[in-house]
């Protein structure tokens, strides 16, 4: 298994070890500075085979839920091994840690505010590390940009070969954010939010397929955000008529709330954030199925 | 040849076998989200050694003929077995068709919207396959997001050798976008239409050099855009004075109006589309050359 | 060394030649176009091996000092051996020559517009060719995009293991911007400039920390930009309150006026290149230190 290269419980060297390490970066840095380059010449001075793979850099200036969710929506695609740099450091300089999570059969490296803990949630299994072994940090550490000094080499560091443990110690305690669960208000509600609008306008939720399934008996259900209720879905953007609002299965596995050529946030002036009530409601009762 | 791997008419395997493909991405994602991570993310799952390039994710949404001028403008720069996936599909759920085309010794994988039209109108010799083989997508496929569960999956399949045939039927009537090729009024006259403008305001037309030689023994010639008129060519920028409107020979191979130092876009008004009418005047008979 | 295998001196080919050879890329083409695909396409046609790093291409169009700085700030993050492309061209075209600039163990190629003056003003070793020799463009070479046809080809090159004097005549003149180093007024006062807003409207000046010590026995400071007066310093953004101006020593290694979660730049309308007077004023006499 290939992560038993990279600390997952087991130190022989196998002959993939010299392959080349997939390193991500998921940034607010935007791309009109030297930060990004930065980052990426620290990778290649240490580990020069690395294959480093840009996920964003536009993720909005200190919007750590941004990053969180878009990086929750990507990880699973990436192949084991793969190391994500995930920065967005609103705290950098302050007493915030330096974090390591290993799950999934991948690494997380970033600051401890919570751009992990969605895929914590997830995944359930995991392990994270303080890192706080200077030896793997760029020198001299600067006390505004970690991402170069601290998470790019540390994150060459693993793509390595190096083990968890030499970086820091372990911890259980990483800092988390709102739960990525909707909460159930009663049999036939769910109360959950957008948690992401994307590119096209498209409204992510918490809600999933699988809620609208289980409601029960329930015949029938609505979709309120804000003033508006939603009660159709279309498994396909092409089924919907121009203009008409409508839930969709997302890419992102969450239900989404979507306008065919149109932005659903523009048209219903929604906002990250902002409260999705799923209603159902027993309009009739259904005859059990007989064999 | 190294083509000969990659579905060219020869199933031998050659050392060239397991050196790194090139896999290109043109999409209008943007780069806010997690879908350019998420393609990345499939393609190196399936394939660890692909050279992933991006080429551009900021074509406007929706915006084809736009995905299509820019890749029509750079995949000759790109080595033979080169493959190129370009998304820009809102036909996305839709029946529309997942492509594979072969031509100029590279691949082109996406939507059947035209994207590749251009390019086969140009290399008049393609073959090109529907993808239909579902052992080569991503399970389970999502409805609105093909560029990760249909088009990386089958760009990595084809990066490790798989050959055409093997994604399904061979099929002849692929979607085609407008002619690219201007059309002859009369023996002085063409009219030809902006096909791009550029992130400087230049605009791109689909008429060449070669019409402005090829106008017989006319001494004298006129481009209209608009109300504008111009008659005035220069090899080089430099050799315009600023706010000048001139025609240029471009480097995507085409005529482009131009103003130095200035967006010729903005100031003549000019919108992608717009005709544009390339006239030629006899002034003057010229005696022909003696040796 | 490697840099041995690049035109150091040394015609040895060793067994590290073949290894991928790290191109980066920094230009103010924007991602809109097909430009930086292009320049991809050629270098990759070349080397199939090298290993295309994006720094940025989102320089504002033109806007050389820009580009300037924002290598300057990372180029010696990257490995012996590293090839950075630098194209922000207004005189493509003209008679501006194309340099080849190698200092650092790393090369440089660019138009020669003052692109590089700065990393040869800080290295002061340093050498230049103009590269003239053709045979390492690419052909035909258009008139408006020598990034494509001379610089990205003349970089695949020098990957390939090309010597410096194959591309052409040494040159000693090349071009420079106005220097890095701020002026000294007096003994107390120190003229620089802000050199640098970054994304987050942080004011990169060229007065560095090092400026504040060496003001000999003096005990109060103050920077002036524009109106305002400026007397704190923080080592870490954690430490300022909300909405405080304040100093502090930015990860390029220079003084940074900063504000807490806000744009100085914004809050204080500075623009770049405006003048900063640091000066420093001998309140008292400290006693000296006794062991």
């Amino acid at each position: 298994m290939k992560s038993d290269n990279h600390g997952y419980g087991d130190n022989r060297k196998s002959a993939i070890t010299n392959r080349q390490s997939i390193i991500t970066l998921l940034t607010d840095f935007g791309t009109q500075d030297y930060f990004v380059g930065a980052m990426k010449g620290v990778i290649l001075s240490k580990n020069p085979d690395a294959q480093i793979i840009d996920i964003t850099h536009d993720i909005p200036p200190q919007d750590i839920e941004s990053a969180a969710f878009n990086l929750l929506a990507c990880y699973r695609n990436f192949p084991a091994g793969s190391i994500h740099v995930a920065i967005v450091d609103p705290g950098v300089g302050s007493e915030r840690r330096a974090l390591i999570v290993a799950c999934a059969e991948q690494f997380f490296v970033g600051p401890d505010n919570g751009l992990f803990s969605w895929i914590c949630e997830r995944e359930v299994q995991w392990r994270a590390v303080q890192a706080t072994n200077e030896r793997f940090f760029r020198h001299p550490i600067s006390n505004t940009f970690h991402g170069r000094d601290i998470f790019a080499p540390v994150a060459a560091a693993l793509s390595m070969g190096r083990e968890l443990h030499e970086f820091g110690p372990f911890v259980e305690d990483i800092v988390c954010r709102d739960s990525l669960n909707p909460t159930k208000i009663d049999d036939l509600t769910i109360q959950g939010r957008v948690v992401h609008i994307d590119r096209f306008g498209n409204c992510v939720t918490n809600l999933t397929k699988e809620m609208l399934r289980s409601a029960g008996s329930a015949t029938a259900w609505r979709i309120a955000v804000g003033t508006q209720e939603i009660n159709s879905f279309h498994a396909f953007f092409a089924d919907a008529s121009d203009g008409e609002v409508f839930c969709t299965s997302g890419s992102a596995g969450f239900l989404e709330i979507s306008v065919r050529n149109a932005s659903a946030a523009k048209l219903l002036r929604v906002e990250r954030g902002q409260p999705v009530i799923f209603s159902a409601s027993r309009l009739t009762e259904v005859a059990p199925r007989t064999g």
